[in-house]
């Protein structure tokens, strides 16, 4: 499969090129957070909701609603396919084949996306999911790769086929040198995590292909599944905030809602094992989630870090491992913050030797069109879907940065409390 | 017409992409001293020869003889078709039109490239024509554009596909940021003359297109006939130092030496005007040719500045004119030598309002990819194809940089003397 991509984007039309071609099109954590949803809570509600965080971008007067809705449609359509699953039940995942049970997988072949409510509000999207926990999840990546890359196509609608060319070439050129810039780390591990903000599909596809080509074993996968199953790389990924924001959601004292982070993971490793036991610290604030955590946890294979500054995150890390007797050379941290390579080259300077390390790269290496596009106009923007109640009860985040919590004022309010959640710094959302 | 460049280069086999794909590919100026040529000198036999300046890169370890001769017994079956023979009966080229009276293209149309004599020599191509000076002389751009291209095609051969899609995608990137930054000058006027040394036909042909878009009306033309007719730009061009040469070879005496370069310019003016009256005073020094220079030759247009430091050369120029009562700010000066942009805004910022000034863009617009292709494999050669004799002849130039002097050591003393040429300074030759 190949392709120019300027030609491709100049001659687009939805029905050869939809933003989401396949149920596979979705980030591999998905899948195992559903298979643990399908297991214990198939029965739980939620609702799921997008936020547009960079408020100044307004979506609704970029895309127009009806591109939304076909494009909504056409993901309603979808489902496994033969192949798809045979690849599911076949494939190696981190290291095991059969990460997936037949039964979960049937489910899988039948299931369809539910239905989607959408209006506009301030100029921005309200799209919002109601239905099952593990049917709703299911539409975090392809709701908000569809507002992503609409973004990107009605911007660059008009550009001729020239225009075009050249902000691919000037594209592809930033992507390859800082692959090259990357390339020079010393045991480097760094994989895609960008398809819930690409560019588009194409785009990623093609980044991909760029990581394969200039970083040969130090590219570790993609977290797109359909990415990974045809360019045959690993899929990548482990758990999101979704898991304890459903399960504190759902406790009923301050007691429990203390205890819920610890039971995500109880649950978490009951089903999976290795590097996929990666702790996600910081929904109700990382040093919190540290100092409480039951001794057992220090024990987990490694650590993401995502709302804290990833040098302090670490460091946190590193000592709280050391405190409880463990040897953090053979701990694994992830950072998946809004990287870039500076930052990247930032952290794998303080961290490298100390710790196995390793990079999920997002928007910025699937959506840096930075002064590339005409006026700022696809600069990156934070844009999230996130599990907004479970069961009618509102879901809460506090997350390191005050300014990425999610939940209405009074939940905030108690959460900070029942964590005991000291002052936090605010840092700026890129992505 | 719409193509990907890297896929072309991936596929290309030279029957759909062949180097010199009509008698039009090939610089502009060639036509203009053809007619002049078969006007006055039809009889006139002359040897053209091909030298590699750059030794270091030897073009015969690259390129197989038998692709050299392919693309050269190619380019003898080539004949001006029947549209590109109305393109010069009909096409408006410095304003007027009828450039080419139809006696000259009745015989163009009959024209067909002489033979070739071909064979390796120090790890270089000893290659020569030889045949009247008219037909000879044709030869010169087809020539340099084959090896150049078959360079870069034997270099590239081999890269995978993303390979060369990054390639070219870094290529593009860089043309275009050059191009954005000599948009800033004032009143810029810049035009393609990269045919003989271009990477290949496609990317000179993507170089114009680029200039075009990206530089608007500073954008003049052109070298390339082909590429003028079919792009819809002007073809841009004057003369060469073949005309000095060959006029100062046929001469008997050092005093018709001496005298030679000025019949060119009394021949060239009665058949040319305008814009195409361009001074190339640099066969036998810039500053010899000034001071002897009949009185007349000052109320030409303008001067290029060729082999001599761009700012000495121009100055130079100016206290000419200056000195005969002529207005600099009336006349035109080309910069045409090894030209970059920061050398183009070094000389706009020196001459600016002051002359009018133009810039012929060759071998740094058409075939930069230095630091691009692996291992400096592509960096610019100084490859030229020069007359060496007319009727059994020497053919000399002397230049402004000695380094580019050309004829038997005996006869450059022999000019050297004649022409009064003082010390010179050795400049280094980038192309």
């Amino acid at each position: 499969m190949y392709y120019d991509i300027a030609t491709r984007v100049y001659n687009h039309t939805w029905k050869i090129d939809p933003v989401v071609r396949s149920v596979l099109d979705t980030d591999f954590y998905k899948l195992l957070m559903a298979q643990m949803i399908f297991r214990r809570y198939r029965d739980i509600q939620a609702v799921f909701g997008v936020k547009n965080r960079t408020t100044s971008v307004r979506l609704a007067d970029i895309i127009a609603i009806e591109e939304v809705v076909e494009q909504l449609d056409h993901v309603r359509t979808l489902r496994l396919s033969p192949g798809e699953s045979t690849w599911l039940r076949g494939n190696m995942f981190y290291g095991k084949r059969q990460m997936f049970s037949p039964d979960f997988i049937d489910w899988f072949e039948r299931f369809r996306f539910p239905e989607y409510q959408i209006e506009k509000q301030d100029g921005q999207y309200a799209l919002t999911f109601h239905g099952s926990w593990l049917e709703t999840s299911m539409w975090e990546i392809p709701a908000l790769a569809i507002l992503s890359e609409l973004r990107s196509r009605n911007v660059l609608k008009g550009m001729g086929r020239f225009e075009l060319q050249v902000l691919y070439a000037r594209a592809m050129s930033r992507v390859w040198e800082k692959i090259q810039t990357l390339k020079t780390l010393p045991q480097l591990k760094i994989s895609d995590f960008g398809t819930r903000r690409r560019h588009g599909f194409l785009w990623q596809d093609w980044c991909v292909q760029a990581m394969i080509e200039g970083l040969g074993s130090a590219f570790s996968g993609t977290s797109n599944c359909l990415i990974a199953m045809r360019r045959e790389v690993e899929a990548v990924g482990t758990n999101a905030h979704e898991l304890p924001m459903v399960y504190a959601a759902l406790t009923d004292s301050d007691e429990d809602l203390l205890r819920s982070p610890y039971h995500v993971l109880r649950d978490w490793q009951e089903d999976y094992a290795g590097n996929l036991l990666m702790l996600l610290p910081d929904t109700y604030g990382t040093e919190s989630f540290l100092k409480l955590a039951p001794e057992w946890v220090a024990s987990w294979t490694g650590i993401r870090i995502d709302s804290i500054d990833p040098v302090v995150g670490g460091d946190m890390a590193i000592r709280w491992w050391e405190e409880r007797g463990q040897n953090p050379k053979e701990k694994l941290i992830i950072f998946s913050d809004g990287l870039d390579t500076d930052e990247i080259l930032r952290i794998h300077e303080h961290f490298h030797g100390r710790v196995r390390i390793a990079y999920g790269w997002g928007t910025l290496l699937t959506n840096d069109f930075r002064d590339i596009a005409p006026g700022k106009m696809l600069d990156p923007i934070s844009l999230v879907c996130k599990v907004v109640s479970a069961n009618g009860r509102p879901a809460v985040k506090l997350s390191d940065n005050p300014a990425k919590a999610i939940g209405p004022a009074d939940q905030i309010e108690r959460y900070l409390k029942v964590f005991n959640v000291g002052d936090q710094k605010v840092l700026p959302v890129i992505v």
